[in-house]
């Protein structure tokens, strides 16, 4: 039997087991399904950190891999649950914006509007009595059409690359900062952060000395400030928004 | 063949390996097994929260599964340890009270203590050296009764689900707080916590302005005290003990 | 078809999702493995740490097991990365020690340097685009030989068993402290930390009353310093290089 992969994205914790719970609701409908954890950190209802973590999961799984992503303030509303189709790939999430990143950096995505519900669900676990259930009947081969409808309008945060000027939108846990800058073209660029030098465009932290300031290209494609065995986060007082420039030099 | 699934249940913490020496005593057994994390994060000898979540565990996997739960003070002493029928699926736990509220909540449940024993055993870590082994044993097909043998007796705390005073039970990582409420009927309700009045019971967070206190029948079937988009525990100062009460109004 | 397991053990961290861009690498060389993690809260860059836990899961998991373990400041420099067989096991890692304490507890390793690489890389992100890759042909039944050539000389930090006076080499999230004495032979031992008696070696926690300090042998097969329902870093002040020492008595 083919073994579809399911990953997991929310902002559960770790602590209280609720997880576990959408994990049991998806093998009871494939018990085949390989589950993968993707997160359970992200912060509180940051459905922007959300969405750039997705992106980076579907960029590293193979074709036909599920995502649930649960990052969902709105539960309980009458707000839209989606299953994206993505890179060959089908995400579950609301449709809050949680797709953004994703849907920026793919093209040809095509959303649509989850119609299935099911005969009892809790008011407060979407996650659990929803989006598991459909991740589990998409795993067992369930089509997409049997389950929701083509829409065009997904609600997308105001967020997209850019090519030279942009902002940070992701600070990892090691400190580092990720920017909506993705490089088009060569040649050497200096790099500005809130305005200020820090040098260079390099390729990897090693090229500068331990404690000083890096930009290079991330491992997602992105430009990323980081600091050689240090946080860029914490010693140059990054945060998400804050603005980032390449000056060709 | 069959893929058994095995959870873990545990107050090990997530930094030093100790779950996956389980796991990998499981995997001895039962190649197959397909191996779910439910927490690892219960408070240090917190049996009660543990039993908590493991019922949840055991109200969420598919008949068959096979739960390994340890928060277990008793370590290297001869409390006994219990294969707990349950629900169509099998709790291995120490028997310190760690089964209670999957007790309550389930009719029908038979305890046995293990009489199994292996040849070589750290006191210290018997959910490595006996809980996984028996797990795996399980999960290839051994009978319960060849590895242990039935008593009428576990050990339960003092907690039982009520139906319109209670107290409560479990907090969890957003700050809902999780009481021994299961209501029975209908009819509006008036909810007090600590003796001060909450408001009527609702059906979901959104059935409140952000920031206001919500009671409402969460997901677990129990009465809940949260806070939307916000940690009611915090909030309202609360904790594991305190008292909730439902007026009809 | 035969089912690999890939172990993982990281300073990662688990909020970010880099774990999982790892998994997934694993899974599109072999979608059939088990994927099971030891832990990504090795302290940032501490390269004994993530020794000691990756010895650890060596010892507990079955022979055929492949371990990718990364911790590893030198990212993007060209240090060397290993293929080590041990123990029936494979573990892939960076030459910087990671290997140590794993090759110290097993006779007859053998040390490969990798020489495959892909096509394409971050240099940043070895573990996703280089060690999992490689996890994953070995998973699939790749040669070592095909991937690596033998060496003599992994890099391995200066730590290594002793039998009476040693170290402190780990300390758990419980707060105990994991020494290098792996006692050989019996009689009645007293125990000193830092100088100061901790009284005899003892079996198990329970043989002291709560809240005392117990020195014995724990899960790991080496003199253990514990406080019982307590933390002895905490209590005792202690940390990893502290002294300690066995005594006939």
């Amino acid at each position: 039997m083919k073994r579809a992969i399911v990953t997991f994205t929310t902002d559960f914790g770790l602590s209280d087991g609720y997880v576990a719970q959408m994990k049991g609701a998806v093998l009871k409908q494939a018990p085949a399904a390989v589950l993968v954890d993707v997160t359970h950190l992200i912060g509180a209802q940051d459905v922007l950190a959300g969405s750039v973590v997705l992106e980076r999961a579907i960029a590293a799984f193979p074709r036909g891999t599920i995502h649930i992503a649960v990052v969902d303030p709105g539960v309980g509303t009458d707000r839209r649950i989606l299953i994206v189709e993505i890179n060959g790939q089908r995400v579950i999430c609301p449709d809050n914006g949680l797709i953004t990143w994703a849907w920026r950096m793919n093209l040809g995505a095509k959303a649509h509007a989850l119609t299935w519900r099911p005969r009892e669900s809790s008011a407060t676990f979407h996650g659990r009595d929803i989006m598991a259930p459909v991740a589990g009947m998409l795993a067992k081969g369930k089509a997409v059409r049997s389950l929701a409808k083509r829409i065009g309008d997904p609600i997308l945060l105001e967020v997209a690359a850019s090519d030279r000027k942009g902002r940070i939108i992701y600070v990892d846990h090691f400190g580092n900062a990720i920017t909506n800058i993705r490089l088009q073209g060569g040649g050497d660029c200096s790099v500005l952060v809130k305005k200020k030098s820090v040098g260079l465009l390099r390729q990897t932290y090693a090229d500068v000395a331990k404690g000083e300031t890096v930009a290079l290209i991330g491992s997602s494609g992105l430009v990323e400030i980081a600091v050689r065995d240090g946080s860029a986060a914490e010693m140059l007082g990054l945060k998400v928004g804050d603005e980032v420039a390449l000056l060709n030099s």
